[in-house]
């Protein structure tokens, strides 16, 4: 290890350093999946009898990232600004010390762009189909959450404050509906992607020059081959593409992130109602050895802050989109895009490592709820009693009842007692006030939408 | 007219000052929204037995907007934290007037964010259907453009350089390809805008209180009346809706964007390629008499600067969502939400009449391409040429035409003569070579790639 | 009030809506300063001897904003793509009326930039100024808080878990930091406004024309009579101005909701530790009774999803600058300029608010510090103890004490009955047991940092 | 190479990937600088005679980057949520195997954020150092263009449309204006970057226990011996230093885009007024042996839309802090202000290669000029021709030249002809009009502009 390189090894990135998304996303794979298309390129010519069968056999051994000088490439990439050019350089040279005509045929008819825009999306689909299987166990995990906790009564908090009863089970329903609402979308975006393939111009000339009518056939082959969806034409200035797959991947991550909002609160020792899986290496401090951070929803919510700003730069380089390749605006795509797959996949599966090991604590839920107190069952108490009173000819049951919640908050004296003193016990009987007073009793349709929000997953999953 | 006041006019936002999109989402429509949430929510009730039939008729002269002092609403819902608040006291009080009782029963099972989230999704409907108009409208004309000039030559630009004969029907399908896309963005988010209806904490507790079992079909019956879909659940801190309605905008504005850069640039005086509907009133200057200004693409590309901050506002909401109710990262979302969607109406109904009206020159796209010369053709040139050279037994091929090139480039003489002079006749012929040096003679799939941009935007209408 | 009019008032913008900031920029007060623009360099050019002093009365009368209608104004800024152009026109015709020689005088030498732009500056001067008088405010409120709170102890939180004991003054002390560094960049960026003047093109060609070489001795008198940067040339296309109110705006921001976070979390009723001011008609809830939200730090904590976005759109259009007057990027510049001085001003004033009437509880922080219990004290307790075991011949005295850790995170037994049954009295004794375990004797440099924090902004003052 | 890994090595950062930024931002530079902030405190205690000076060189020597697996303390990084810890680990096992007590006394009072704050605060300065470097090259060699073209007739372009005679100095120069702008805000920066040193909560707790009251004179000989300034107290969660550092970074983008934005323009060959260098290696094409790419212009460009996402999140990470470490926010703010460190240090090295080396044809400018015809001149004529008609008695003077300026727009006859057969000799002469149709004659100040913008920057050199 030196210090005269540039090698990034993800050291400023402990969300995504171990996903697989950085591995799928690497300059490596970025390089091979740049000679994958190179090399399925002659493979669809050689199926079109417009290439020797021969040749493929050089190709695809010459097309392994492990021949390239990749910091060499990487570094030679800005003289033409873009990576493919010198790459195609190198595997001209070594192709065309074993075949010649290979090496002259190699890339006919394509472009950088063509290349490193279809490795890209290559590069987003793996990305995002390991996306897909995360956030599909985030939501198995959540499900289970969901269901074990259907009855575990929590207090729900709005603008921070105690609102109402709720239950541990509608939350992690909650949770899970945002996370089957971002895989839907991750699944749309991955049926969608188009094979990019122009040419210099975006016209097919020198492929139309090589192939006569044949050129569509063998792009639609190449798309056919490479698992990508046909184009209907070139997108090298229509970004759609780019900007869907970064959209996805925001909305992942704002279903993770909006899971780690809530565990890095809960977890606080104030609230404490869940902790973060306890597992060796994960949480230590390097000062205070008693302490044990949540780390995995702190390093989530890190993606909260970083997620918008790259999804606006991706979005800024399509809306600069000029001519028939833009003189800047694509060049600014790459990274950006890269960040938001990492983002978004280090973001699913510290998540997920998250809800599978999340531990749940009812009791505290519970004391948490009985210490709001029974001032956040006022909605109900309101709304049962004054029509009671009024139907009695008391007519300023509501003014009553406030100044009831107004001592209480002043702390004179308890509500459930300030109520039985202010309501006489002909209207409102003792077990109907204690009825009013039993959080148990005021869940509303949190086991009806859980159950819903579930039933809606398995109508996406049959 | 004062300077004691806060009312915005759209001063300084000439993209959408005229726009449909402004009037529909302006805060007398947000607040008629609200009010149309509350009537709505009203007439369910009568129509499931759960409210006197007698209430509605004043509760639905009470909603109208003007009865509502906006400035004094907008004041006050800083002390709440929401203008529903303030609306709903006043609303109370008028409806008070004459019927207490459809006073008490307004907003049953209700909350702040249930209307407002709910008048915001009626905004965005409205706009979004104006939005598809117009890039539908903007679609017809670029389709009547690629057709026009199908066969219209004009040099194909990458990197800003001139690189291969193309035609301005291509670009301008390519135009529509984006366009396209983005409308069918819009009309899937269109489909899927869910109602939100939760009451206090998202569990319907005061609705089940009051309707028991019948609380979900009375809000699948609000859903159906407002012209929403049916939500799984309430999506209070599951803020995908929003992102989605607000990545739809982002796409819409990159698409028109694109277009109005390359007209900024094809306007400009040097090139000059096509010009901006001569309107009067358009294109004006304050100091310079003679200027005409491209003010449709200038005022459209504005929007390319402003729509990713926006995007990321929205994103960056929702990647905040915490409880049950988020506090602040909720009244985040509001105003870019509308900020986009002006963004997107203003760019999209601008681009439209940019589109319709704009004027063609292609002589000078001709010119613009024969100034770029034969050096255009040297890809075609090298792809022809080199293998003849080879089989008459003449393998320097490519380095000769690559001096070729580098001789022209110095100005030493033109192509085609330095090509004359080291091509031997007997393999390249004299009628080879000027068809070699035609564009005309080099289109690719210029005109397949329009049909199939073409037919691709029937399939979607039909 | 009618749905039929795109007048917006805030009501999406609880924020701000009541805020100075808001008025100062409104739309009418933009126009008003494009008329202050023109009316000064009238009085300028009388003072020069280059206009007619009688006329000046007349383009002085004329200059007041009640004349023009702002709607119609901002409908015809669509057509030449800015607001001066009609404005222009219709003071025209109105200093016409009276004296056509006013009438033709007028705007001599300017652009429709040149007015426009230093309207803004004009603008953000006043909010600026509006904001570093709020940010001083909030400065005094929490050095306040500070001095008073030197002593109260408040268990410190890292990652959300507690930490260490702290002191509530060194947290308020903190705030004030953040806030004196923001008001220092405001107050430099207030230095540095400087006239934007360069005629249509930047070269002052028409202000030669008129005045020859006295055309920058107008300039400068210009700036001076409007209180702006004597300028060293024309910025139209070198946005620095814009981009550092902006980015002082922006961290304006980030002092005030960085205080909103700590206050939206302290008065979480599991935390209560602050309560925000009481006050009549701040925190109400729509549908519960009891609710008292933190709306001030939840408004507050809105601008921080709002503001980086709308940077990003400020710097955007200035990194999109290009040729002597940007074609479009410029325009995109005004409305996000407004909206972050807008946020900045809303969240000065609102947390200026906050401060001043914060109701802070010493009672309940040394309540959560208990809570907190020893193992917060692990730090010092490792830190004396093992050395002194060492001393002893003790050699695994970090072992031990870890161990004491884990068993009391195991809820084995308390961490003083653990260490007291570990650790030998002849070398922990008693009494230095219990000074281990009092929080009060770990102060760190709390006291010292308040008043060096304190100091630091005394000697900007002074 | 292997694709299994996660190396990147600029692959998709064409624009940094061989700047001095890339190489001092590395992963492994980060690394270094947090082993020289713990070899430098170590050395601070010896001096403070609070360690053992035969301790130093085993630290110093153990301190190297070279010991230590990046890959591996970026992979455990993930357990803590911060690389400082697993390097820390190591650091102390090294050390501890020649001396257990310099191990132990390593780190003393410090905590994770300490160091980590504080070495990118020492990779800032780097990058900024040299980015100053390359502003104040890339300022010489403007100065020199803006001298050597101070005569260079131009046609000035206001949104996109010819406007008036400028000069190619005059542009040099207002780039120059942006450049010097963005060095002072570097300048400034550089002198305001403090330590950060709190200990664990911030309070110096653990250093006060350990140096009782040389505390803070220890760190402020820690902040000395890295040249970093005095810190008034550890900045944790007031994140000035770091929005700072983002917002000079992001103006140097700014204003090197700004340059780059008008090359990318003028090298379009339509235009043609520039060239790029011309060098080996740069500006090639994968497929179009004919092209030259201005591709040091596009690679700066893609700088613009990068930029601003990243100061977005910058500081948005800024505004979410909270408590005495944040838990996210904090992590977020790595990445990308490393991000941004790179796109300036990048563009201003390329911005720089592309002035030093840029060639100009005045010529060229000339004959656009030229081609721009006689109607940029109309805002002179109008302001000569109109008060002259006006004393002969010829009222409607602006409505002649506006009839003359519509006839040559609509290709009726040129403009001199039309205002020599309207305009009476005896009022405008054949050498009055001959002048007034000249655009030398009507320069502006443009001349002056360039000396005040170079003896401006004269000024801050000195």
């Amino acid at each position: 290890m030196s210090a005269n390189t540039i090698d990034d090894l993800g050291l400023v990135n402990p969300l995504w350093v171990n996903s697989p998304a950085a591995l799928l996303s690497s300059d490596a794979r970025i390089l091979q999946f740049m000679l994958d298309v190179e090399c399925a390129w002659m493979a669809v010519l050689v199926e079109g009898g417009r290439a020797d069968p021969a040749w493929l056999p050089v190709v695809t051994e010459a097309c392994r990232v492990e021949h390239y000088n990749l910091a060499e490439i990487a570094r030679e990439a800005q003289g033409g600004g873009n990576p493919l050019i010198p790459l195609l350089g190198a595997l001209r040279r070594r192709v065309g010390e074993t075949s010649p005509g290979a090496a002259a045929r190699l890339h006919v008819g394509a472009t950088s762009q063509d290349i490193l825009d279809t490795a890209l999306l290559l590069v987003a689909r793996d990305v995002l189909t390991e996306l897909r299987a995360d956030l599909n166990g985030l939501a198995d995990a959540l499900e289970r959450l969901a269901r074990e906790h259907v009855g575990t009564l929590a207090v729900a908090r709005t603008l921070g404050q105690h609102s109402l009863p709720g239950t541990f089970g509608l939350r992690a329903a909650q949770w899970l509906a945002g996370v089957v609402a971002a895989e839907r979308q991750v699944a749309d975006v991955l049926r969608q992607l188009p094979l990019q393939w122009g040419g210099a111009a975006g016209t097919m000339a020198a492929l139309t020059q090589f192939a006569g009518d044949h050129a569509l056939v063998l792009t639609d082959a190449l798309a056919a081959r490479l698992g990508l969806a046909l184009p209907v034409a070139p997108w090298q200035t229509t970004r759609w593409p780019m900007t869907r797959i970064a959209g996805s991947a925001a909305e992942a991550v704002a279903a993770c992130t909006r899971i780690a909002n809530d565990v890095a609160f809960l977890t606080r020792p104030e609230v404490a109602e869940v902790a973060e899986p306890q597992v060796e290496g994960r949480g230590g401090s390097s000062a205070m050895p008693q302490k044990q951070n949540p780390v995995l929803s702190v390093l989530v919510r890190s993606a909260s802050f970083q997620a918008p700003g790259a999804l606006a730069q991706v979005v800024a380089a399509a809306a600069a989109a000029v001519d028939e390749r833009p003189d800047g605006a694509w060049h600014a795509e790459w990274a950006p895009l890269r960040q938001l797959l990492r983002l978004a996949g280090g973001a699913a599966s510290l998540t997920r490592e998250l809800a599978e090991g999340l531990v749940v604590f009812p009791e505290r839920m519970r004391a948490n709820l009985d210490a709001a107190g029974p001032l956040i069952l006022t909605e109900r108490i309101t709304a049962v009693v004054v029509p009671l009173l009024a139907e009695a000819g008391i007519p300023d049951g509501a003014a009553q009842i406030a100044a009831a919640i107004a001592d209480t908050r002043a702390g004179t004296a308890s509500l459930p007692d300030l109520l039985r003193a202010a309501l006489p016990r002909s209207v409102v009987s003792d077990a109907l006030l204690a009825d009013l007073l039993d959080p148990v009793a005021y869940p509303g349709q949190a086991r009806q939408l859980i159950l819903r929000i579930i039933a809606d997953r398995g109508d996406s999953l049959s």
